[in-house]
């Protein structure tokens, strides 16, 4: 198909098309004149990919960049290029030297070491730490308990969802249910979570008002 | 103290501090002369509260703003709030119309009906129908199961979680914790999730090569 048809196939503007060509994130078309291509329904699902992780999964278009280099050369560094796209989603953070990177390290290494997982993502690794160095900078208490408790989980949930990614008939398809499952299921947990805090918080202080209710109480968390 | 012994305190440059200031991020300090105001130990850990979010949590400015409104308003529309900020992380999406909207509200809805929870948070709903919708436009399989293992998941998850906030002394401390536990948390666990994926991932596929060992394989998913 023309370019015309990819945009209105997929509906992303034909100048945003032209714009992930340039800059690699979409193949170029097989040539059909010196001013023409034609694009096929691989074209068409990696833009709807490119458009995903952008529009639900939150990525830049650079981390989407590193990913889709990732997926095509097989995944050899999908890993490192998962905890870069997580990493990217924050903004540069100046290194506060708040006098709690020490712990936060250890505690980190403790978690990860219990579970053989310290030789893994680097990248992850500095994320972990650095919320870690954020809770204690914050005055919260029962660190280690909290990631714990993440870390627990974590062992619950990944067995399956590995499982779920494996369930595909050819690598690049698990490659890029990895990405997808990654970032767009990481969308999905998160929403939930908040919901489930509400709920949770709302059976626990019964008091709290309801939406839309007057306002009986004002002294209660929500 | 002076705005300059906060910058000092806090590092945060004066520029942010006074952007923060007029854009109602930070409370005004006590003013001691008519170009001069004295700040507190309360506007400090403000100060490191906005920078956390920010920085780690990856929010805007202005989801920020929302939140912290909501703080300082003792939570009346915490939950809502804390929606809007999980949502503000994406970008603003452009209604796709891909067939696949009233699929996914119906499976987001039967999962959601079976736990209790289909009357909390429009916005993190809203955030889980797109997500679940863009699951099923690329093709993904067994969307239902996962999104069910999510869920069952986070039901472990909040009760310990929801304890861990309530454990303050007092209403604003509740209130900070749970807007701290969810992003800064969210932030870690998301890295031990990808720690984990790829944990996994190796021992089930040990065929993969780890980084640094000689390019031995190159047809297996990293």
């Amino acid at each position: 198909m023309r370019i015309a048809e990819l945009s209105r196939t997929s509906g992303v503007p034909v100048p945003s098309i032209k714009y992930y060509l340039r800059a690699g994130l979409l193949p170029p078309g097989e040539r059909t004149a010196p001013n023409q291509a034609d694009y096929t329904e691989k074209h068409l699902h990696r833009l709807k990919l490119i458009r995903a992780l952008i529009e639900v999964g939150g990525l830049s278009i650079a981390a989407v960049g590193d990913l889709l280099t990732s997926l095509d050369a097989r995944g050899d560094n999908l890993n490192e290029a998962v905890g870069t796209a997580i990493k990217a989603t924050l903004p540069a953070t100046t290194s506060s030297d708040s006098g709690f990177l020490d712990e936060a390290t250890r505690l980190v290494h403790r978690v990860l070491e219990k579970r053989g997982w310290q030789e893994y993502g680097p990248t992850q690794v500095e994320t972990l730490i650095s919320a870690v160095e954020t809770f204690q900078r914050l005055g919260q208490p029962d660190i280690e308990m909290i990631i714990e408790l993440y870390a627990d989980l974590v062992e619950r949930l990944v067995p399956k969802e590995i499982e779920w990614i494996t369930t595909r008939d050819n690598t690049d398809a698990v490659v890029e249910a990895a990405i997808i499952g990654t970032f767009i299921g990481g969308r999905a947990f998160s929403a939930l979570r908040s919901l489930g805090h509400e709920a949770e918080s709302r059976k626990r202080l019964p008091l709290v008002r309801l939406r839309g209710e007057p306002a009986a109480q004002s002294d209660e968390p929500a």
